[in-house]
């Protein structure tokens, strides 16, 4: 594990002041998953009514703590959520199976609610057996010391690999009553669209039911999460969760019940803005990673196309180590381009780092001048701008340089 | 360049002996297309009444060499070949194809035939226009020192990153008369399926139409260097072609014009042979290699889906890592397994290393020793064995490690 591993150079320079939201406590504590004597579970408790949406993997082999999750969302309500970092509880069969209801028994009981309304995540080693009786008594000694703040100790409970906690906050309005979403995350390797090995919980106290709520965490996670790749690998664990625990009605604020509710258009923009927040620390913190890479595509056939072209880019190995060499290898662009297999034209391709063009209409840009662009190659944050000259479609995703640290840190995790 | 990196240790213990192919002569020269000094062009002549059959990159954005040789294969004779190394002719507009124009006019006129008779390929960089007058009057005394041997110099001419040179042979019997193949290729990055950035050259003597020849080398590509992948990255130039000068017809082959042909059963194989051994020895010389890694699917619902599964093990970065960390890491097959999005039940899947079972029926082997993989792990070709468990389908695919010396290679390459 590289918890030692020094602070990514990209980590945001402050970690932003989350205040509490009302109906959400939590504690941390060492349950001894995996190593002894480190915070390894995070117990969060919620209040009666709060509801629930979920996103998960795409993996065709979820963990065990996904399919418990799969399995309760239907319900639309959450009294609780178990987080463990060490142990994926993934490749585990009937025995993660096993793990994952003897886990929600003990939270169940600790919380004193019913288990389907406990919420399950997982992070760490795949295919070793988790020892849910570890979890006895410590859940019900960590019930006891349930707070509202502060955030960064959930955050810094779920982290693994990750070199700096993650944590978002804004706030909305609902029909004139002010309303707070917080939210933590985790990232670091094993990272692509369609939820890699993240996990993210996000909070509010705005009273949204369950099918609209997830609607908009459906919608939502379209360009934050899922516009974010490290390493092209998706992990058997993501799970992106959103929990509405409705206090703010007792503040006036009216309860909302179709996701098309005019009333939501701030929170929307909120949540939007929180996801991306969270996608973009995940980003920061990709294993191994010195330089943040945007990557816009613009002028293609589809929005679709546009996301295709730019994953295509970002999940290119010659283009991310090109990057991490501080080289505006326009090159290796043009073949990820070409090789994601979508309408483009040579002829049409116009490429750009950081707004200054290098390529045009299927050549070097006559006026291009390295020197400037090596230059613009040493920022922390490279942006990469691809216009396809098809159509008026566009996409943007991120994602990081990939570096001899990356393998190191992959090439010896198990150890 | 990484011209001066060590020899792969994964290199072949000998360079096979690859015996004269009649109709085929070749030099090679310094044209100072990028680097002076050094040779840098292949010149290869082939007799009249050579047939051409060709694969080319999928890329929607191909070099200039590669839309040449499209254009011109449906005439079907070639009588003469170019490669370059140093310039990639890809990305350079109309530029590009007055280069092609120009480089294929000077090498008919210094091989006496027509210009749609010279097939062109071009590997290095991309983006940077090529001075093909520096043909000029290089390639006419190139060709007054052709010669049928020896093969490693057109094998050594076409090298990039490639840290030895790769050439194969067989001989087969066509009609009772004893035909020889011999091939040369270059690989090193950008090799994914789909000819990544690799060119590969394959002569025979055989007497075969070049309509049979086509779908042989069509069907040949599938399960060699279409089953190769080194970094997933598909390059613009990728180029692989078949010449069957015929001359064995005088004495005594019969010349074959349907790839449906009985009498074609030993030259099919014999090619399939020389067509993988390329193919492997290119995995083999993947940048920065340490490790070869074979990866066979089987129980997979069809071969499609076979190959599908086999890929995306074969392109995870985390999966290479684990193999370039000597780490039985098996959790991340199953995430890869997990994210091809192919049929698979984590419940059915059994994994082995080397024949090692470390994962069955959705849990860890009970029976798995940890210290006897780890010892197979040290080995320098890795067997990796999923077995899907739901049909009968099978297939195997070729990658390597992914180590350190990828990323320096690649961080570096243009400067």
């Amino acid at each position: 594990m590289a918890h030692d591993a020094p602070v990514s150079p990209l980590a945001p320079k402050s970690v932003p002041d989350v205040g509490p939201i009302e109906g959400v406590r939590f504690a941390t504590a060492a349950a001894g998953i995996r190593y002894k004597g480190r915070t390894d579970v995070l117990l969060l408790a919620l209040d009666e009514g709060t509801t629930v949406a979920g996103v998960f993997t795409k993996s065709k082999c979820p963990s065990a703590p996904v399919e418990w999750c799969r399995d309760n969302l239907p319900g639309g309500l959450a009294r609780g959520l178990v987080v463990n970092s060490g142990n994926a509880n993934a490749f585990t069969g009937q025995k993660g199976r096993e793990a994952t209801a003897l886990t929600a028994k003990i939270a169940a009981k600790a919380l004193g609610c019913a288990e389907a309304e406990i919420f399950l995540a997982s992070t760490g080693v795949i295919g070793e057996p988790l020892d849910a009786t570890k979890y006895d008594g410590v859940l019900e000694a960590t019930a006891a010391r349930l707070a509202p703040l502060p955030w960064i100790d959930p955050a810094r409970a779920i982290m693994t690999t990750d070199t700096f906690p993650k944590l978002a906050t804004a706030t909305a309005s609902i029909g004139g009553v002010s309303v707070t979403i917080a939210g933590i995350a985790k990232g670091a390797g094993m990272i692509a669209p369609d939820m890699a090995t993240m996990l993210s919980f996000v909070f509010t106290d705005a009273p949204i039911a369950a099918p609209a709520l997830q609607a908009l965490l459906s919608r939502g996670v379209t360009d934050s999460f899922n516009a974010v790749t490290i390493d092209g690998d998706t992990s058997t664990s993501d799970t992106l969760m959103l929990f509405a625990t409705g206090t703010a009605e007792k503040r006036g604020a009216p309860r909302i019940t179709e996701a098309t509710d005019r009333r939501l258009s701030s929170f929307r923009k909120a949540l939007t803005t929180v996801l991306a927040d969270l996608a973009e620390q995940v980003a920061r913190d990709g294993e191994g990673a010195r330089k943040l890479v945007k990557i816009e595509v613009t002028g293609a056939t589809s929005k679709r196309s546009a996301r295709r072209i730019a994953m295509s880019i970002a999940n290119s190995p010659l283009v991310k180590t090109a990057v991490a060499g501080e080289d505006a290898n326009w090159g290796r662009i043009v073949m990820a381009v070409g090789k994601a297999g979508e309408p483009a034209e040579r002829d049409k391709l116009s490429i750009s780092f950081g707004g200054i063009r290098v390529a045009h209409e299927g050549a070097r840009d006559p006026s291009y001048d390295e020197a400037q662009v090596s230059t613009y190659m040493k920022n922390d944050v490279i942006d990469i701008q691809v216009d396809i000259g098809l159509g008026g479609s566009s996409d943007r995703v991120m994602t990081c340089d990939l570096t001899k640290e990356y393998v190191a840190i992959n090439g010896d995790y198990r150890s």
